[in-house]
């Protein structure tokens, strides 16, 4: 079965996170939004979830996936459902739960690094709201960020399973999307506030090492370095506004 | 088994969906924070797992369900992890996603009922950052509220237990979790914003009957009369600044 995911096709964003587990377990995909409409793919076809009446459960906003009859909205709703079929969570209820409440914590981070930007509301330009967004991004660099990291730290700490591995990992000893969620964030971070994120990391070495581990993995350095990998930019999640980083 | 609800005890705030929910089933549970300390609860019993190292796997932030050695953080975690147990979800794999899904989305939209009065940071007080808020409220009321309440009506329409029945519900037939969290939304838009709440309303009548069903369920109605219902104030999500109203 191929999986469709639909997605804003020019950004990283959201739907990111979603790519990366598709390509971290090797698994069929298309990419709808980026496909030829002669082929029933671009954007109109992720258009038709979001708006046809005929669609019973229409996801609230993309990213989304479809898999067969279903379609499911949510990152980490989607995250979730693929994490068993994909084999990139643990097979215990227990682990289960806890890598998705990891993948929501990442979430809430998500937004507000999209707030950081977009402090009054995204159908104004970051250029209109600037005043508001200094200020924004001045407490998600002082507080919020450090508390976010903090955390992390500190539940990589506290993982048994990374007591003798060499590549720490967020639940047990094995690879899960949360890890190839934690490491997206590291990415989007380096790049949209470089200088905030290297302090912050610096009190974060198993958070780095997680990342470090992630960027070795046989089937993500080739993505990676591919053109299904789209650049960061100043339309996404992780925008490098120089004022916003200090 | 009683359960352990972990939330600041004098707010409703995002315990709130919690409570309903085990309200609605009467399910056996202790408010911890809101208990007294020289039984072995109080805040000190909800820090400890906030802050204390022997925590294994601990939440990033209230609230969150002790449920013997589980510990779930993250509302609609806990309501995805609640809903069969307190049969407040439907039995199949597609509806259990969809109910997941929808309070996702109710997630999304509590976060930015909080930002509308705190759009630079939880840091401040809200009357060090009124400029900021007046705007993102003044968003919030003219592109959010709408959309999402559009969303909610979109989903009540289509959902076909809805066609014969009296009280509609978010999925099938049957009273859900996410039901009862739309029903607070309500009540708190109508508390925080009366009068944009009322014209945003006027267009989504099944939204409406949803909250007036849930209203007058059995347990929720003694519930709501009663003290261990708080009142909404201006230190939860859902604040009364008139000048955010319009």
């Amino acid at each position: 079965m191929t999986y469709q995911l639909h997605y804003w096709p020019s950004i990283q964003g959201r739907g990111e996170f979603v790519r990366l587990a598709l390509e971290a377990a090797g698994a069929p995909y298309v990419d709808v939004a980026r496909g030829d409409p002669a082929q029933g793919r671009g954007l109109a076809a992720m258009e038709h979830y979001l708006s046809s009446p005929s669609v019973r459960r229409p996801p609230f906003a993309a990213p989304f996936l479809v898999d067969g009859k279903r379609v499911i909205g949510q990152t980490a709703a989607i995250l979730q459902y693929l994490g068993p079929r994909l084999n990139l969570v643990g097979a215990s209820e227990a682990d289960r739960l806890w890598t998705h409440q990891i993948q929501l914590t990442i979430a809430d981070l998500v937004a507000e690094v999209h707030d950081t930007h977009h402090p009054v509301g995204a159908s104004l330009y970051y250029e209109d709201q600037q005043p508001e967004a200094l200020r924004r991004a001045g407490e998600f660099r002082a507080e919020r960020l450090p508390k976010f990291l903090a955390w992390f730290e500190a539940i990589l700490q506290r993982n048994p399973g990374n007591a003798s591995a060499s590549v720490p990992r967020l639940v047990g000893r094995r690879l899960s999307y949360a890890d190839l969620s934690l490491f997206q964030i590291v990415e989007g971070l380096r790049y949209a506030m470089p200088k905030a994120t290297r302090r912050a990391l610096g009190k974060a070495p198993l958070v780095v090492a997680l990342h470090d581990g992630v960027t070795a993995h046989r089937r993500l350095r080739p993505y990676l370095e591919s053109e299904r990998r789209l650049p960061f930019s100043e339309e996404g999640i992780f925008r490098h506004y120089p004022p916003l980083d200090a």
